[in-house]
């Protein structure tokens, strides 16, 4: 049997919630696979092969289009809990009865209510440039980013998810080059998509009472990854997230934006598959959690 | 030649500006040191043997005594500044040009100002529960917690350094009983030294305008470890150095308090070696800092 990688993979297809599901598997079987959930506008070809490849070295990694996503069939619906439903039963379709959940941005939204909803199929979860239900996006460039026009289409993800910074741009076109190298590729998404998606974030983002409360739920450990200037989901929300989840470890990179991970992959890939593997923060079963201290006024007053 | 671990290095002295320095020094030699900054009231004897051993399989390790600290003479100054210049003036005295510094909690401070004042003998930083010029103390229940009385003394440092779940309490019992196992210990920092240490602080973390500009000279690559809930210098403050180094990369751990690499230890060795050894974060001299963007509004008001 030849072992797959992120470019040989094949797609494959899967029925569940009358949704066809397309998805690619590929790493080390045995364990427990890593479920990754995607970004707006993004398809299975947008995600960082170093970033796949390199944790499908001790991993086994399913990469997935959500429902009206790509090559998937239905539509994509106007909220996250309902995205995070439909990944449930692609999960379980799959036969799987626990998994470990890596989500990015968007996708980080959607991997949070998974745990919520199937709190027992979720072992470990990794949030990447993401933020919680109310996230603060009062200083987000996203509306600006991707309402602006590129040289090259592909330039759009240069501004995305890199820093101004000669290094950041420079570890932008390498993983731009990374990204492009396969060739048969997802249909992009429709514009009919990703306006649900808009829809979804911003209902999503509408301020309510006690609107972190539900995080003390998700009671998996979890590793929270950001840039130090996301433009896209601002920085903040990564605290916010790790200050209210009762089991989260916090990292944030050095002059990076919202693909963090795909600036620094082989670092990224080495701390996510120390959080798989070891230990270190325990299991969700037996953690007690801290006492939740007041928040520093420098934070609390705005949230 | 026996190899010496935290146990049994022996405590040595040289001289360097007046002052006789105590200090210790073991572990992998023949590459950068790294040199050991420690926390308010603590002595050679406080840093946590699963950090010190951990971090000597391949660095080589020194902890020191500073200026009026236990088995060093001297006074202690009453500014982190002049504490800085105390601590350049001992490496260089070692014959070292170039080093990575450690600093915890007041350490960190003293660290900061020697990357300021020697740029050129500073490789790389780690800042453990520390914060910047200025720091925001308004929730920190350091006073509180240090004038309270124990029934062991040393339960003071599990109020200091740990969180109030049993997980971190039985961390911080396993800690103590790691650093009291050395037998010829340092004597006590005396009550005139802790109270200079104290007015250090004052001044440090008065508010002054534009108070955070120069810790954009701080080109070093940068570590920054803290725990989620820390109740002494205030967690927010990581996350303020982070937003303002131009290259530092912040880990925050779960359910943790001052001492959080003490509760985590194999996992902070882990990430400590990994980035002094790795150049994930390039080297100081070649790096272009980001654009530096708004503060979101969350974080900008109150700083």
């Amino acid at each position: 049997m030849t072992k797959h990688n992120h470019q040989t993979a094949p797609t494959r297809f899967i029925e569940a919630n009358g949704i066809r599901f397309a998805y690619r598997r590929f790493g080390r079987a045995g364990g427990v696979p890593l479920v990754f959930n995607q970004h707006f506008r993004g398809t299975m070809d947008y995600w960082d092969p170093a970033v796949t490849d390199g944790l499908a070295g001790n991993h086994e990694v399913i990469l997935f289009n959500n429902a009206g996503v790509s090559s998937s069939s239905g539509r994509v619906p106007t909220s996250f809990q309902e995205m995070g439903a439909n990944a449930i039963a692609f999960i379980k379709a799959l036969g799987l009865t626990k998994v470990d959940v890596l989500g990015f941005s968007i996708g980080g939204m959607v991997a949070q209510e998974i745990a919520i909803q199937a709190p027992d199929l979720v072992r470990r979860l990794i949030l990447v440039g993401t933020g919680p239900r109310g996230a603060d996006m009062a200083t987000s460039r996203s509306a600006e980013i991707f309402a602006a026009t590129y040289d090259s289409p592909e330039y759009l993800w240069l501004a995305v998810h890199f820093s101004p910074s000669p290094s950041s741009q420079a570890a932008g076109l390498a993983f731009l080059e990374r990204k492009l190298s396969r060739d048969d590729r997802d249909p992009e998404v429709s514009g009919e998509a990703a306006s649900a998606q808009r829809e979804a974030i911003g209902k999503y983002i509408a301020p309510a009472d006690r609107v972190f409360d539900h995080l003390k739920n998700i009671r998996q450990p979890t590793l929270i990854v950001q840039g130090s200037n996301d433009v896209i989901i601002p920085t903040v929300n990564s605290y916010i997230l790790q200050r209210n989840l009762p089991n989260a470890q916090l990292i944030l990179y050095p002059d990076a934006n919202h693909g963090s991970f795909y600036q620094y992959p082989e670092l990224f890939v080495s701390q996510a598959d120390q959080f798989l593997r070891s230990s270190h923060q325990g299991d969700d079963a037996n953690l007690q959690p801290a006492e939740r201290l007041p928040f520093p006024s420098i934070v609390s007053e705005a949230i």
